[in-house]
């Protein structure tokens, strides 16, 4: 369905219909001293939902026909689209329904009930298949969280928002979830600075893209659960591989000790929380897998369950 | 020694001298949907060193006297204006100590130990002693956490950002330590936009300036150490009273338990840490202290040991 390329015009509409919704988050250094890289941290956890996914929900809602709407929306999420098809919802006065995998955590499914979200919890299996086929047992407009369009290209914008902020950028690192954000911000920025290094990463226990480049097809691989529930999977995509393989340098692989490590630094030094996915670019950054230079990491988000930050902080998690 | 007025010119030179030092931070929503007003965070917290006192440190580094730094710096701080002293002194190339109380929390030490400043522990009595007194057995240039006008002046540009980023602001909250926040903020929107109703926030364990206030002049009190080690004294410095006292509309006072519970807040709906100071202009916002409308509360800083931070998490603290 979807492997055409993002244009550059996409995304620079995307960007128009999102002002005032979506918030310009701040890019901001990592306070380490002593790392392989200037790295840099844009901060998509600060958005109101705390996480990226505002921008392609916003940007799809944006442009859905007014009559397609009219009995509301429906997605699939482990919880963050769901937040933000959820509060685009509420902004547009529409009902909301989501699927969400039985293993979300439950700040997030908290937040989309706050959100006024009708939460639907299907084994992970059956949740994978909704993401797989784009079909779900519903009334109302399906937001695919991953690959549409108008997704790909509301997530763009993050990378116009990078260019601008640090123009002499060298590497940028997504994480790896459904492959969505990556193609996003790969987009934008191999459009406007087409030397820069462009990275996804993925946590160990969940990395189907690394081997998948390697093989130079989609794999399927054994999938853990962990508190990185945000990013990772059996296997790619098959319908985003053609867009994301042709844009990505590589995919930078680490264990989830040295994304509890980045957690814990995120907080200390930068007094930011960031969730799982959204350490997983700055612990790739600090093992030098993006080489040097300027690094730029998308924190894509921060909804983290309080009693796993205390395990993680406490050194008993992973 | 301190208490004319600090002029709009003052903080204006300031914010120019500081572009390139300072971060101009965020100004965010807080995302809480029942509150009694339209609370705002302005994230000082994000500064590289976790607080505002980059501001101040860097104003007043940047106009001295080139021969009276040959020495280096020295100052007396509780952690933050440590921080912010040897963060411009190492920038400068120049050396740094610092005299801090010996309830001063771990991480603070460690942050100025990195950024190559040399602590002397001292008692509080002795430390508030080199507060009121200015007195310091040393060399090099002392520059006061709070009462001089560069630092103030360099405070008050936390002021113009907000005006910039929320012309029609209702109300503004700094936390009161000394006093040097509160009334750099204040001096910059009380010129600007004098309706603007302007508190100080205190935590009731340690609130010198409610009672000073409603009794027309400084007033002794007790003083209880708390994970809260940012703001608070046994009493108002008197040289700060006369610019304070003219300039606040009310000092809001919050439990410990309340600054604790904003502080969780602000982590689970912001995705933020602050230190207990940083989260009670929060508490006194969140309690409708300040009444409503457009509230912004100044998070001063996040620097907190991760120990205190698991009890807070956790419910064990205070």
């Amino acid at each position: 369905m979807m492997n055409k390329q993002i244009s550059l015009a996409d995304i620079e509409a995307a960007r128009e219909r999102l002002v005032g919704v979506a918030l310009r988050t701040p890019l901001i250094r990592l306070n380490v001293e002593d790392a392989p890289a200037e790295i840099y941290l844009k901060l998509e956890n600060l958005q109101p939902i705390g996480s990226f996914k505002l921008r392609g929900a916003g940007n799809a809602m944006a442009l859905a026909a007014p009559d397609k709407l009219r009995h509301g929306v429906v997605t699939a999420s482990a919880g963050n689209m769901a937040q933000g098809v959820a509060w685009c919802a509420r902004r547009l006065g529409l009902p909301c329904t989501v699927f969400v995998p039985d293993h979300a955590p439950q700040t997030k499914l908290d937040a989309i009930a706050r959100l006024g979200g009708v939460v639907k919890k299907v084994t992970f299996d059956e949740w994978w298949q909704i993401i797989v086929s784009h079909e779900v047992d519903h009334l109302g407009l399906f937001i695919h969280p991953v690959s549409e369009t108008a997704v790909i290209a509301g997530n763009g914008t993050i990378g116009l928002e990078i260019l601008e902020e640090l123009p002499d950028v060298d590497a940028v690192i997504t994480p790896y979830g459904g492959g969505g954000l990556t193609s996003g911000v790969a987009s934008a920025i191999r459009a406007r600075k087409p030397d820069t290094r462009l990275f996804a990463a993925e946590v160990a226990t969940a990395a189907p893209l690394a081997p998948s480049l390697a093989a130079g097809s989609p794999q399927e691989v054994v999938y853990q659960p962990s508190f990185v529930d945000g990013i990772g999977g059996k296997s790619v995509l098959s319908e985003m591989w053609p867009l994301v393989s042709s844009l990505v340098d590589g995919s930078l692989v680490v264990e989830l000790e040295a994304v509890a490590a980045a957690l814990r630094l995120l907080l200390e030094r930068n007094r930011v929380l960031a969730e799982g996915a959204g350490a997983t670019p700055v612990a790739a950054a600090l093992a030098g897998l993006a080489g040097s230079g300027k690094v730029v990491c998308v924190v894509s988000g921060g909804n983290l369950d309080s009693s796993k930050l205390i395990k993680i902080l406490a050194g008993e998690l992973p």
